[in-house]
């Protein structure tokens, strides 16, 4: 569910007489997302989606994350576009929380990625790092390997909870990443949470993408690498080395890798796959017994960091020279 | 939150192939609603509603719920309109589910009803009783006394957990009722379920009704109790005598009440008040401990029973005559 706070009729009104949207013909809570609470907004205007920022999206941040959308769009990135209000302003404040209001992009996202999803995905995030070289604000990664540590830290004790061994796992891993994680890598804006539901197909094109609330400047490959994980795995946790193939070679005729960046993949890639399931693990043990709100499953990522870990080279992904 | 079910890609394609409704746009979950799971749906035709229908709704009830919506439509009752398929039917399956396409309706739900928007219900409400007179078809209500009395018997050893006395205080108003519940009174087609969020406006003009799934035949003037307790307390739980009159009023120039109705109007509130009381009880009873999603609260209803306890005659509900 994604709707955390309730706007009264009040407030809704007060804050969009800011803008110049015209009459409102439908606002409705949508059921998608986890982060923050997003509104279905309809105006004599157009579609857009109206965003209330919840806890863990810092206000401070907004300005990068905004400022990345509109950026991106300018470029032929297809991607929501801040709307601004009469003061010019594309930050507001609702029922107490950060506000945006953002264009409506048409597109489903897809359940269950095919061959051809993949080749879109990895074209369009290439299209992303180029179009992002020259965006002027910075944001560190607040989820590379320093956040990690404090991740496991918080989760340590009661992690074999969830999974024999899995405190152990988790720190025999961190410890390697923590030698053994590549530097000086070609960086630049990534989006650092391409999952399925945050890009948009109209039939088998890929017609945008959402949701840049975790973009940040960190290595351009590691971005495919969470990518990977994320697309080209199937529902028993098998890669599928054709999606890979499909990803890369698609990512690859738009923005070539370095040799530098080929030999760090599958470690990249094992840090991606480390970063959500520890995540995972911390929602999963933060959710109350018998809540109906079900986490994800930080083992799933559990079991694609297993993958990586025996990955040789990124031939293994489906590299192809 | 609204989404129970997931729908996968094919399953949805698979479905909509059999309409003429042109490419799909976008499919949304929408998080309203608490019976069913429902979908913003936006194709090249126009907008709608998928609604699966989960449990609580059962699958033989659904010709009485879609008919009516058609029924009530073709004499000028804004409501959703069933979208019926290439065969011509406007009931489906989709995930295991029975589920229907209906139009999209403009408008928003108004959080804090003023006396304006109590008087557009009440007329809005006789304008329905009055279309769906000449409905062909029946359903029961089954959250009348008996049902009543089902719900009791399943909250009462665990309702003095909610509140002190409350078992006592629920079986003495039962008892009650089954000794004063009026009989004969004019009757036919209601909502029963007409909340505020189940009516929809553009500005303070009413723009349409929502969400039959309630809907079954009973006394009319039970049908305004409801909406009485629903629309006219304030959020002290003090009745607004204000917005009962323009309510009652409102009601009375479409359709007047008989002499037996008004007589009887404490008491069908007093039942409105027990059924809502119960059907939240029962749910509060039923919600695990550290559950996310908060029930709603079945002591308003309580509070809102009392008041309608000490009511004389339906002069204090506002009726001027």
């Amino acid at each position: 569910m994604a709707v955390y706070t309730e706007v009264s009729d009040d407030a809704l009104r007060a804050f969009l007489a800011l803008y110049d949207l015209g009459e409102v013909i439908s606002f409705k809570g949508i059921a998608e997302g986890v982060e923050n609470s997003n509104f279905l907004l309809r105006t004599a205007g157009g579609q857009y989606i109206l965003t209330l920022y919840e806890k863990r999206v810092r206000a401070e941040d907004l300005p990068f994350f905004v400022g990345l959308m509109e950026h991106l769009a300018g470029r032929g990135v297809t991607c929501p576009q801040p709307v601004g209000n009469r003061a010019g302003s594309a930050i507001g404040e609702l029922a107490g929380r950060p506000a945006t209001i953002v264009t409506f992009l048409d597109g489903l996202w897809i359940r269950r990625p095919n061959v051809r999803h993949c080749g879109e995905v990895g074209e369009a995030l290439a299209r992303m790092h180029l179009a992002g070289a020259d965006f002027p604000l910075r944001r560190p990664n607040a989820l590379s390997l320093r956040g990690w540590r404090s991740l496991f830290e918080a989760a340590r004790a009661r992690a074999d909870q969830v999974a024999p061994y899995l405190r152990e796992e988790s720190a025999t891993e961190l410890g390697f990443l923590e030698t053994h994680w590549p530097k000086n890598l070609p960086s630049g804006v990534i989006h650092a949470d391409l999952f399925n539901d945050n890009v948009f197909f109209l039939g088998e094109k890929l017609s945008g993408l959402i949701d840049f609330y975790f973009a940040c400047n960190d290595a351009l490959a590691y971005d495919l690498a969470i990518c990977l994980s994320a697309w080209c795995f199937e529902p028993d946790n098998a890669f599928n080395v054709s999606k890979g193939r499909a990803m890369i070679s698609a990512y690859e005729r738009v923005r070539p890798l370095g040799e530098a960046e080929i030999a760090a993949l599958p470690t990249l890639a094992r840090g991606a796959a480390l970063r959500f399931m520890l995540t995972r693990l911390v929602d999963w043990l933060d959710v109350p017994p018998g809540a109906k709100v079900a986490p994800k499953n930080p083992l799933e990522y559990r079991d694609k960091l297993r993958f990586h870990q025996r990955v040789r080279s990124a031939a293994d992904y489906g590299l192809t020279r």
